[in-house]
């Protein structure tokens, strides 16, 4: 059975293989599938920053996708922003 | 309601907090709450690596506690594995 922080990361990689896997490329999240990731899975963190932003964010190697260890950054600045949320 | 996303956030929120409050610190995984932690919630990462390597390796800042952000590191180290396993 998988402990809680298990599921979690098994969670993550789920999410990000739902929608990499639209284009037939797991390794890669295009600029319109990472555009209905971010709206359907975290609307909360579009309020500030549009997805077009987010997605040049992420691109590091600018490749025109998202790779899983560049959405890993945008977990990473996620989990900076729930654990905040969680001391108010 | 949550999404998947933002639940596999509040998660990895809850498990730090579980470990880090024992001692009353909500901000510091001590090294016996980190060994409690890491072996209770992710036994197989474990194997290649001690608890004690790990807190080593994470602790950037050698206060000898892991913050949050510190926490996320090994999140994000966790994840790119996950990530590879869901491959095999």
């Amino acid at each position: 059975m998988l402990t809680e922080l298990e599921s979690a990361l098994t969670n993550f990689v789920t999410v990000y293989h739902k929608y990499s896997l639209e284009k037939g490329n797991a390794h890669a999240l295009y600029r319109n599938d990472f555009k209905k990731m971010i709206e359907a899975e975290c609307p909360q963190y579009m309020k500030k920053k549009s997805a077009d932003a987010w997605f040049r964010e992420l691109d590091i190697n600018s490749d025109k996708a998202i790779n899983f260890e560049e959405f890993l950054i945008l977990v990473i600045k996620m989990g900076v922003l729930a654990h905040k949320e969680s001391h108010k």
